[in-house]
This record gives structure tokens, sequence and C-alpha cells, in this order.
């Protein structure tokens, strides 16, 4: 969906501001085994262990020093072809309306993805991970060390679905 | 640390693209008790039952429709004084140089934090959370629902400290 398009009904699109407040880097590259939204696993788990590979750009090599395989990693990615200016959606899934907080949709202000994966291997830029569900060539944001006392809710039974 | 103070001992400095490759856009701030670095927590434990409040921009307040207090929350903020051009940095808590994506430190090409908060009141476009270590005033990108499909990882033992 692009912000050319009409919401859909029970949708509502805002105006977004004049200018950005900061700027990204796109710092690497991740190829997958899926080229349309239509190929992708809905969600991580259903990805089950498809290995995509994280390709880091060059420049920052040296930035992977500590990183090994058999840990779990956490990735930011931009998905870069959602548009950004709706608040209340309605997935096809459910088909009823929600606030974009609320839901995990590419279509929201700022379209960053964060994901939980887990490294097989490292060959120079090269990292690779299952536990990814994006399309190919989505560009990379970030890395960081997965921490369970920032990353994993201490009471997220409820939550879990 | 700023990009005009030159890196510590041991840590490597990259040059940065020249133009970036997205934007975002703030869409609201963080209000949490701690002014200065030094006062912040070491991490979200530490916090421990402190009380942060996220306040969202009104444009965007149709968006938390479906937020509700007792569950959990990842959010994404920018951390906007933290220096990017660092791969190798030296942790003043290890004194050991290490590869920028092996650490969780806010000095990286993206300074975006992601953390797990739970909340614990809902007013308006006011979120009362707990579990946020951030200096007060910190721009917010992005909120979304708690996912452990997603956002936790399977295997995570080796990596718990």
């Amino acid at each position: 969906m692009t912000d050319t398009e009409p919401p859909r009904p029970g949708e509502i699109a805002v105006e977004l501001p004049q200018r950005f407040d900061a700027g990204l880097y796109f710092i690497g590259t991740i190829r997958t085994p899926w080229k349309t939204r239509a190929e992708c696993p809905k969600n991580p788990r259903e990805a089950g262990d498809a290995i995509c590979t994280i390709e880091l750009d060059a420049r920052y090599a040296p930035g992977l020093e500590g990183i090994a395989p058999d840990s779990s990693i956490v990735v930011l990615y931009f998905m870069d072809r959602a548009r950004r200016d709706l608040v209340i959606q309605v997935p096809r899934h459910s088909g009823k309306p929600s606030g974009t907080f609320a839901l995990r949709s590419p279509v929201r202000p700022n379209p960053i993805a964060v994901s939980v994966a887990r490294i097989v291997a490292v060959a120079s830029t090269r990292l690779s991970v299952t536990g990814l569900d994006c399309l190919d060539g989505t560009p990379l944001i970030d890395l960081k060390p997965y921490r369970p006392a920032v990353d994993a809710a201490s009471t997220a039974d409820e939550n879990r679905r």
C-alpha cells in the first residue's frame, strides 16, 4: 500500500509533519527467500528454519567483532514500501479497526521493524540467521545483542499469541 | 560523547555516508526522573518500578486505540546525544574493545534504542510505564505491542546476563 492509495473503509490517515526530525543510514541489506509480500511468512515462527543472510556494508565491518554463532541478535530493519500516515488500520486478517501502535503492521509513522534472530554462521560481513520474515532486499538499520533484561517481558504471558 | 571528541584509545571511527537514506519523525517525548546520563539506571532492571511517562504527540492519538494497562509494549526511541561513527568501542565498564553491534551502547550508526516496557496506566496520549531507563526528554520513535514470537529469543539462556 502506498500513500497515493486511499485508506480502506474504517482507516484513518493523518497529515505527517513537513520535515523529518532525524536521519537513518541503511547499513546493509537482508537477503531472504521471499521476493513478494505474498510469499513472506506471516511471522518468524512460520518462517521456521529458513536461512536468511544479513549483509553488512564493508564500512561497518569491524562493528561485528564479538558476534558469534549460536547467539540471538536483535535486528532492526526499514520497511521502505509501507505508507506512514495511517493511525487507524483495518488489518485484512481481522477486519477490525485498530490503532497503529497496537499492531505490528509495517504501516506506521516510522516503519522500523524489530525482530529477534538466531545467528547460524558468521563469515566476514555476512551473518546467516534464522527467525526473520522480511522481503528480500530489505534495508538493515541496526544489530544489537539480545538481552533478556531489556528485550523480554517479565510477565508477558497474557500477550502471548 | 559527541562526534567532535576524539575516540578513546582502542576505539575506531569510520567516515559515515554523506547523506541519510531515510528520515524519522519524532512522534512524542519520554519523561523520566533522570536528567543526566550519570543519573540514569544502567538497565531497565535497575530502574525497578520507577514510573516513566510516554507522551505521544496529539497528531497520532488515534493510534493508541487498543492499547491497555497491564500489557507489555516495545518502545523505540532515539538517543540523539550519541555520536554515530564508532565501529569499535571501549565501554567504561569493561575497558575492552568490542564491535558496536555486539554492544547495547547508544553509540551506533543509527542510535535507536529498543526496550520492552510495562504499561501501568493510559490517560489520553500519556502512557505511564515501568521498565525504561532513558534520559528525560528522549524523543519517541515507535510503540509496538510485545509479541513473544517475534521479540523473545527461543533459546536465549546462554545470552542471559
